[in-house]
């Protein structure tokens, strides 16, 4: 198992992870409160997709007192967007819906840069941009701040959080060699920023919530040491899982189009990927209808649990067929693609609208300030 | 002797530091070459107050076809300005007259930050700011550039020659330990920019010198190494001495004040320093009559020798009259201060009217383009 904000992969031992990164489950009585907001608890959370959390509870505790607080997530713009990326965004538009939260959202396209070989940095800062609104964030309570354009609303409190962080510090946590380079060591600093920006900005002290994939941990465990020393409280986070790939030991990678869906892809070729899809199922249909097939390593049945399957009464009865062999994976794969090619339709009709609503989005058009 | 862009102590050898740096010393052709277009050969020359160079033989092959090079200085705005400041930028208004060369002057506020206790890094920008323009500069050619509040003029490239700077070259040229801020061992590529800014605002490839004492030679040795690969040309060299102080053993420190004559001194505050100033005299009259004094170890000849005595007939005579004691410590501090004394009533002026001009100089008020 690797998991570092640069690889995902292995079999994930969630547990494990909580253990080594030092986070902590989310307890029946953190998502019983959240509930009591919510009205009702985000299949996310009832799945435990969401799973694992750093001060959550002095995040409800402070709400409950009536100090509201921000999110903050973020997009490494390297490639296009696909599913596996969303998943977390689903839940991020669901906490600013029912908290009336301000979210500021990361586009680290230094990072890309600093990573990748990347010819036009801007060029898929402003494609996932589109997908980021397509999800339905609120624009007046949301901003999408590009790290190179909004650089100057970042640099200065960078440059006091770097004060803070050592050379020693990054490469314990990230693994930074001497053959690392110079930019990738100072990065840590500017993913801090976003963290407290909502305090900066507002001058007084906003609690601030990270919910995103578990591998950023590392960041912003970091600036939870850095943020009390310049007088901001320490980020809370919540921590999601990864949705697995298509392609066989859960692999999903932009690099890798035929186990990823893209929200791009049109309907059919996303069709196309899904009944190509590696699943659990056995190598007759005679000895899948005796034997049954393991929908604990099946990619289509990932999907169906992550994200397509809402109901908990359907994936439970979709898991009992598939373990007992009373449903073939042919069957199950043209049962998602009939609920993946209306989502990407519907998502596509959102992503061309957000063409015309970058403006009311972007830092760089908006500033940082959002109402309070 | 310790020479680093943050300290400079002991007794410097010059020939030493230009073989340990790799560096050329200039020869009496180069200095012939530059005669030529001066018409006179600047006291900073004939003295070898700048002493050596890297690639200043094509900067003037270049010129010499018609290609014209742009200059590029900085200052560390940490604290006051002292006359030992003043010297390079002296030789780089005499470059930026002769050769008609665009100056970019870069503002090392972030570097300040990281390593200073600065309470408001823009107060000292702004006060050196206009020691520079007193300086005389042409407003048109010349342009000052504050890291933090230009970021976004710097960044992209920052992070682009960052992508080919390791943590291993930054360590091996400046020191760093794994107790390094991350800030710092970022910044070495946010210097790296002015020398390609000429370049990458016009879109062609233009030359860039560098006047500054050699402390700072290792930043633009490291930039030369990674602007080919970049498609930018390497960035020339012209290096200075240090001035020393008037203390004991050459000291000159802003953060030991009566060691500096600052620009902002009062001048009778001047004349004070220097009537305390360490010099190369005897113990008593009688003796210095006798046996003459050290103009070698004496702060009021470096002064003399390094900005205020411009006759060469006038500096070897005191030189004589020093060494066989017929002139004696006191009246030779009384000459130099008649001589810093109108030197700081003028140059205080010249910044009083600088107030004036400071938007004629900033960046952020003129952007980074300068004339052809």
């Amino acid at each position: 198992m690797v998991v570092t904000p640069w690889e995902v992969s292995g079999k994930i031992d969630y547990d494990k992870l909580t253990r080594e990164f030092g986070t902590e489950n989310l307890t029946i009585d953190l998502l019983e409160r959240i509930q009591k907001y919510a009205g009702t608890l985000h299949t996310q959370l009832r799945r435990r997709i969401f799973f694992s959390h750093r001060d959550l509870n002095w995040i409800l505790d402070e709400y409950d007192k009536g100090t509201k607080f921000a999110l903050y997530t973020g997009r490494g713009p390297s490639g296009p967007v696909h599913i596996g990326h969303i998943v977390p965004w689903i839940f991020t538009k669901h906490l600013q819906d029912v908290f009336k939260s301000n979210l500021f959202f990361q586009m680290t396209d230094d990072e890309s840069m600093l990573i990748k070989k990347l010819e036009d940095p801007y060029h898929w800062t402003y494609e996932n941009t589109l997908d980021i609104i397509a999800i339905g964030f609120d624009p007046k309570r949301t901003v999408i701040i590009s790290d190179i354009k909004n650089i100057q609303s970042l640099y200065e409190l960078a440059i006091q959080v770097a004060k803070h962080m050592t050379f020693s510090t990054v490469k314990a946590v990230f693994g930074f060699q001497d053959s690392s380079n110079v930019g990738m060591i100072f990065f840590p600093a500017i993913q801090a920023v976003p963290a407290l920006i909502p305090s900066a900005v507002s001058g007084r002290s906003v609690p601030c919530l990270i919910p995103a994939a578990i591998d950023q941990d590392p960041y912003w465990r970091i600036t939870r040491d850095v943020a009390p020393k310049l007088g901001y409280p320490k980020p809370a986070q919540i921590h999601s899982k990864f949705l697995p790939g298509l392609g066989k030991g859960g692999k999903m990678s932009a690099s890798m189009p035929e186990t990823a869906i893209f929200t791009t892809d049109p309907p059919e070729v996303a069709e196309l990927k899904i009944m190509d899809a590696f699943t659990g199922g056995r190598a007759t249909v005679e000895e899948q209808r005796r034997l049954g097939a393991n929908p604990d390593i099946c990619s289509v049945y990932y999907y169906e649990y992550f994200l397509f399957m809402d109901s908990d009464r359907d994936i439970e009865e979709l898991r009992r067929n598939c373990l007992s062999g009373a449903i073939l994976c042919g069957e199950c794969k043209q049962i998602l693609a009939e609920r993946v090619k209306p989502f990407l339709i519907e998502h596509q009709a959102r992503r061309q609208k957000a063409k015309d609503q970058v403006k009311e989005f972007l830092a760089e058009s908006k500033g940082l300030s959002l109402p309070e």
